[in-house]
C-alpha cells in the first residue's frame, strides 16, 4: 500500500515527538511493506514567525493532497495571556479544522496499569476506565456567526448554530464505533436549557432508532462533568458538541493520570489529522526530555482509521505496552526508576516493531 | 432584628429538608432573640400541577416582598428525558433567577475530614480543599436572545451576550470575596475562541487594577476541567460565567465525596436565594431519609449573607460538625453505623443550637 501523508510538527516539542512518530512509522512500513511518502509542513507560532500566518496556503495545500497528516502541536508562551493578539497560533489550529472539515475529533480514553497511581482518582475508580470521547469539532460557539461587539463595544455576542446534517454525521459515527466497542453511547447536551441542544437530542432520538442493538443514554452536559469523575467506567461511547467536548475530554484526559500518552484522531471530509492530547509544553523543547508515546499512538491511529491498517496499528501499541512494561519511558512518567530520553524511547518502540 | 423570608420547598426532598432548616432558622432565632416571619409558597413540577406554571406571580410576589428566600429543590421524573415539553420545572427556576436578578451563585467547595474518603480523587490531594465557586446567573447562553429553529427547523441557534456591567458586577464581589478569604482569584473565560470571554478578560483585567493585593489569575475553562481535579487546593475564588459555572461548579462538588452537603446562595438585585446544591432527588421523596444538612448549611449562608448575623451562621455550622463527630447523619453518609432519619439529623442539630 502507498501512504501518503502530511507532517506538521508545530510548535515547541512538537518537531521532537513528531519526529518519533515519523520513524515509527517508517518502521512500520518497511516492515510490512508499504510505500511511504511524506512532507513537511508549518503551522503555529513558527509558521507565524516564518510567513506571518499560523495556518499558511501551502500547509493547506499540502494537508488537502495528502490521505493523513501527522500533527505535532502548536502554542508558544509569547501569545500566552494575549487572547486578543491579532494573530494567535490557535487560529491556524481553528481554521485547519475549518479548511479540512475536520468535523469529529476522537479521543480514546484508558488507562495503563503502570500509570494508575499517577490519576487523581482512587485506583478502582479509574483501573480498566475504556471510553471513546468524541466531540463534534467544526460548529457550535467556536464558528457560528455573528460574533463580535455592539458600537460602543460594551456588549459581546456569540453564536452556537447546528444543522441538521453536522449532527446526523457526529452522531451517525459514533453509533459506529459503539458497535464496535461495548455498544453503549452516551449523548451530552443541555437540552434543558439550549435551543441547540433540542435539536441535537431530537435528531439523535431519530438515529437511535436505526440501532437498535445499541444502548443510548442522554445526558445534560453538567451530569457528564460529574459522572466521569465519579463512574467513568460506566461510559462507552460519549459524543457531545464543540465546546462542551473541549471541555469534558480535557476532564476525562486527567483522570488516566497519564496526559502524555493519549493519542487522538479528527476525522475530516478531505483528509484526517491525528495529534497526542497534550500541548506543545515549551519548557521542554529542544531538551529531548518529552514523552514521545501519544504521538507514536497517534501514529498507530492513523494507520488503522486513515488506511484501514488494523495489524500496523495494534503492533505500535504493542510495542508501545511493551516500553512500558520495560520501564523504557520519560520522566514524565518514570516512577523512581531510570528516566530515558525522547530519542531512546522512540528508538526502543521501533526496534521491537523490527 | 426581625427576618423576613419567603420558604419555597418545591418538588421531592424538598419539603422535608426544608423543613429541617426552617426548624433550625426558628431556634436560632429564639436564641439570639431575632423575630422571624416566613410564608410558603410553590415552585417547581408541584406548582405545574397545581397553578400550569413552574414559577407562579404569586411566589414571585411573595420572593419580591421578602429578605430572602429558603429554596429546596425542584424536578420531576414525569418532565425527565423531555426536554422539549411546553412547561417544564426548570423554567420556573431560570424565570426565578432573571425575575429576582440573581446575578451571582455562589457555592463554597469544602471538605469534610469524616467524608474524605467518599471523595473519588485521592484523600491527599482533596483533603483540606477550600475554595468559593461564583458563576454568573443571568447572562449568557442562557438568556441571550435570539434562540430558535430556521423556518424548515434543521437550524438551530443559541446566543451568548454579555455587557460590561454584567461582567464587572460579578467580577467586583468575586475580588471581594477573595479579600476576605485567602485573596487569590481565578477568571475562567475561553477567551482564545469567544468575543464574550474576551470581554470578560477585557473587563476584569480593568478592576484587577483596583485589587492589587489580590492575586489574580487567568485560566482557560477547558484547562480549568482539568486543574479543579488534578490540583483543587490551588484555588480560593474561581469566577466564571454562566454555563461554564454550569459545569464547573457541578465538577467541583463532586470531588468532595460529600454533595449532600453542599451549600449555595444566589445573590440577586431584588432579594437572594439560599438552596442545597443537589437535586430534589424523588427516589427518596416522603421516606425521610434525605440529608438535611445542605439545606441547613445553606439557612446559615442565608443569615450570613442576607442579615450579616455572622456569629448566628457560625453556630449553625458547628453544630453541623458536631452532629458529624458524633456520627448522627443520614444513610447517605454514614459509613458501616447507623443512619438516622431527615428529622432526627434536623433535630440533634436543633438541640445542639439550643
Ligand atoms: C487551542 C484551542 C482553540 C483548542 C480548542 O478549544 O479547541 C484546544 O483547547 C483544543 O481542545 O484543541
Ligand atoms: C436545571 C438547570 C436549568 C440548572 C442550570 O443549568 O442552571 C441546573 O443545572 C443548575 O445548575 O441549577
Amino acid at each position: 500500500m502507498k501512504l501518503n501523508i502530511a507532517v506538521l510538527p508545530g510548535d515547541g516539542i512538537g518537531p521532537e515527538i513528531v519526529t518519533q512518530a515519523l520513524e515509527v512509522t517508517k518502521a512500520i512500513c518497511s516492515k510490512f511493506n508499504h510505500e511511504l511518502s511524506y512532507k513537511e509542513a508549518l503551522v503555529g507560532a513558527i509558521a507565524i514567525d516564518k510567513t506571518g500566518v499560523p495556518y499558511p496556503q501551502e500547509t493547506h495545500e499540502l494537508c488537502m493532497a495528502s490521505d493523513a497528516v501527522l500533527f505535532g502541536a502548536i502554542g508558544d508562551p509569547k501569545y500566552d495571556n494575549n487572547p486578543s493578539a491579532k494573530v494567535r497560533p490557535e487560529q491556524g489550529l481553528l481554521k485547519m479544522r475549518k479548511d479540512l472539515g475536520l468535523y469529529a475529533n476522537l479521543r480514546p480514553i484508558n488507562t495503563f496499569p503502570s500509570l494508575i497511581h499517577k490519576s487523581p482518582l482512587r485506583a478502582e475508580l479509574v483501573d480498566g476506565a475504556d471510553f471513546m470521547c468524541v466531540r463534534e469539532l467544526t460548529g457550535g460557539l467556536y464558528f457560528g456567526r455573528p460574533q463580535g461587539r455592539s458600537e460602543d463595544g460594551n456588549t459581546a455576542y456569540d453564536t452556537c448554530v447546528y444543522t441538521r446534517e453536522e449532527i446526523e454525521r457526529i452522531v451517525r459515527l459514533s453509533y459506529k464505533l459503539a458497535e464496535q466497542r461495548n455498544k453503549k453511547l452516551t449523548i451530552v447536551d443541555k437540552a434543558n436549557v439550549l435551543c441547540t441542544s433540542r435539536l441535537w437530542r431530537q435528531v439523535a432520538q431519530e438515529i437511535e432508532k436505526e440501532f437498535p442493538h445499541i444502548e443510548t443514554e442522554y445526558m445534560f452536559v453538567d451530569n457528564a462533568a460529574m459522572q466521569i469523575i465519579q463512574w467513568p467506567k460506566r461510559f462507552d461511547v460519549l459524543v457531545t458538541e464543540n465546546l462542551f467536548g473541549d471541555i469534558l475530554t480535557d476532564e476525562a484526559s486527567v483522570i488516566t493520570g497519564s496526559l502524555g500518552m493519549l493519542p487522538s484522531a479528527s476525522i475530516g471530509i478531505h483528509t484526517s489529522v491525528f495529534e497526542p492530547i497534550h500541548g506543545s509544553y515549551p519548557q521542554a523543547a529542544g531538551k529531548n526530555i518529552a514523552n514521545p508515546l501519544a504521538t507514536i499512538l497517534s501514529a498507530a491511529l492513523m494507520l488503522e482509521y486513515a488506511f484501514d491498517l488494523k495489524e500496523e496499528g495494534a503492533l505500535i501499541r504493542k510495542a508501545v505496552d511493551a516500553s512500558m512494561d520495560a520501564k523504557v519511558v520519560t520522566e514524565d512518567i518514570a516512577s523512581g526508576e531510570k528516566a530515558y530520553s525522547t530519542s531512546e524511547v522512540g528508538e526502543w518502540v521501533i526496534n521491537f516493531i523490527k
